[in-house]
């Protein structure tokens, strides 16, 4: 097949590249390098040293003869140019991953949010629209997060997308229908997950467009099958305050001996899939499209469930470092429930990667072989999800001051 | 009250904005002037002669003794501008009509499907990232449509904008949760109010921000009360392919004994409210808005439930001209039922303007006192939903030719 991947110099679009043409595809990189900007922004940078995307792609090309193409294009922004690269390389599917994907940076400021949504917005809606006015019979994969069904209790195991509910008619009796899972996002970040679903959803009634939505889980660890193969493939890895996701972050702070920072109670479940399984699904996706007229499809990208205290034992436990209860600077739910139906991609073949098999590697491999490079001052989380946490926040003594001062 | 009305140069911001002064409230109208810009795109014009935001302003301040101030500002672009504005003029409310409001206008071309969701998503986040950013206690009201919630059947009268649902649980037994009505948008337009209904919902929740959410039905009618007191002041009138609703456009083929075209069947069930009756609308959530950690409270504003055969039949009947069934530009159900509550605004004191009422006035006062301004070449509606559609349409002779022919 011929595939596009927007965002495949990032995190997730990066390997799941390398595995497609692996597979057989023939793979064009499409990316606005805006991932890299922000490190620059932030002044931070990936654990492990990434090689830039010109670099990465000779080096893949050399050892494995498969050769990516790569365009700087800004998807949000560049909508004539992507009309013309639809009509000039015709793909048969194309994988959206061009979004700004951290939570804790889409809630840093107003000028953060505004980035956010309108960059995601436009970025998935240019991609629909282009579809359409090319005639063309594309499949979309597009990312979405498992953030978009929220993490209030609601006593049943999560479906893939769409909930049957049953609704009282006028007369008193009830019928039953199956509606896309009511949106409940925590974030910017998530709530744009949450507009691309509608959007999505548009798409696939008015112009019968082939679409799936894989609705992630938090990914952890770095390398994959692909990645390995040579020091210059090797995967990013985000420890920070805003990009890095939880496990990562206890990994790096147990590789330094600083106490693993739990926001809040660490009662927070949520959902977890290793990077491998991450590529390998959406290689599925890709294997399994729609067909035309169907809504869209949506499959639960995750593999296990854990609520981030037991995350926390785990690495400790591993590492020998003590855990800090710190305050938590997301408007979030202190405990939470969570049960989610994975079936589909279970029934295609995938055959997780579990933490229990994967975390010592990541600490071992990862974390301990690169912690010279560790900037230990860009670990606290500091976007606040609200003007009022974010005071609270200012008024506590950081763990760091702690340590400092013990 | 001092009181922001976005988009107060449109159909519903005039009288809206003259309406709020004569009650009492401070008014500022920012206005990007787009929806005049518009009519020059589309080389139509509104069917009343309309004054330019300057002179309605001063002829309001003449005869009613209000002063409106006027700031042209672009929502959706100009952030900076905006929060400037929040911060010296520290309304108690705004009202949010800066949206592109046309179903066919945002189906027309990739160009305009873009422009749609592009001015209506950043318009809507900027100002609830403002209002955020300036820690204002500002109660925004935004206006919405009857669209959000579709047309699909569901043998169950439509609720202001929550539905009780019961959900199965892993048990068998079951729980009952109110959730945001699913969105089923039928354009790119609506899916833009449905888009902005997540946003809404995530900033109540997240920022506990007051909004209220006005599901409007289809405006028909020209005159308020205010508008009515002189020539200048008189609210615009739309009959063209792409801003005509359906009233409006079969009271112009009336006016010139054109057949009322009807897209299909007809049977196409739809809510209806008086111009009148929408200023009053937004006038009473103005003043009854909800509390701070409220959800967003949702009112259907409209009065009448009417198929669109019933309303060429009525005024085919007051005016004598024959009817033509046509190839329908829109993918819509060829027929639906259509049952909504209203019951906020009726218990608030609304007493609605009917269609037997004001229907004949329109057609003598307005679409018969200008019928020398109708340019019947705009009057074909030629926005198509899809390509396919759009090329059945090109190959049908068109009612003018057919009328020519006879």
């Amino acid at each position: 097949m011929r595939i596009g991947v927007f965002g495949g110099d990032g995190f997730i679009g990066w390997p799941a590249s390398l595995h497609l043409t692996n597979r057989g595809h023939e793979v064009v990189i499409l990316d606005d390098l805006s991932r890299r900007q922000i490190d620059l922004e932030l002044g931070v940078q990936s654990l492990t040293p990434i090689a830039s995307i010109q670099e990465r792609i000779k080096i893949w090309e050399r050892i494995s003869g498969h050769r990516i193409q790569f365009e700087q294009l800004n998807l949000a922004t560049e909508f004539e140019r992507l009309k013309q690269w639809f009509a000039s390389y015709q793909p048969d599917c194309v994988i959206h991953l061009a979004q700004q994907r951290a939570a804790p940076y889409s809630m840093k400021s107003d000028r953060h949010k505004a980035y956010t949504v309108n960059n995601n917005v436009n970025a998935t809606h240019n991609l629909l629209n282009a579809i359409v006015e090319l005639e063309q019979d594309v499949h979309l994969v597009h990312l979405g997060t498992m953030g978009v069904y929220g993490y209030s209790d609601i006593g049943a195991t999560i479906p893939e997308g769409y909930l049957p509910v049953q609704i009282t008619n006028d007369d008193g009796s009830q019928h039953t229908q199956e509606i896309l899972y009511p949106a409940n996002p925590g974030s910017i970040y998530h709530m744009t997950k949450c507009l691309d679903q509608l959007m999505l959803a548009f798409y696939a009634k008015n112009d019968q467009l082939r679409l799936t939505d894989l609705h992630q889980g938090i990914v952890w660890g770095t390398q994959t099958e692909e990645t390995r193969r040579h020091e210059s493939l090797i995967n990013r890895f985000d420890y920070d305050g805003d990009y890095g996701t939880v496990l990562n972050r206890f990994l790096v702070q147990a590789a330094i001996n600083y106490p693993l920072t739990v926001h809040g109670t660490g009662g927070q479940t949520r959902a977890f899939i290793h990077i491998q399984d991450s590529v390998r699904c959406i290689e599925l996706a890709v294997s399994n499209p729609p067909a035309r007229g169907e809504r869209t499809k949506i499959f639960n990208q995750m593999t296990e469930v854990h609520c981030v205290r037991e995350l926390a034992e785990l690495v400790a436990q591993l590492s020998g470092v003590s855990i800090d209860y710190v305050k938590n600077p997301r408007r979030e739910a202190k405990e939470n429930d969570l049960k989610v139906s994975n079936e589909k991609f279970l029934s295609l073949g995938l055959n997780p990667t579990t933490l229990s098999d994967g975390l010592l590697d990541e600490l071992v491999e990862i974390a301990r072989k690169h912690k010279a490079r560790i900037d230990r001052t860009r670990i606290p989380a500091q976007s606040a999800w609200t003007k009022e946490i974010g005071d609270e926040l200012r008024n506590i003594e950081t763990i760091e001051q702690v340590r400092q001062r013990a």
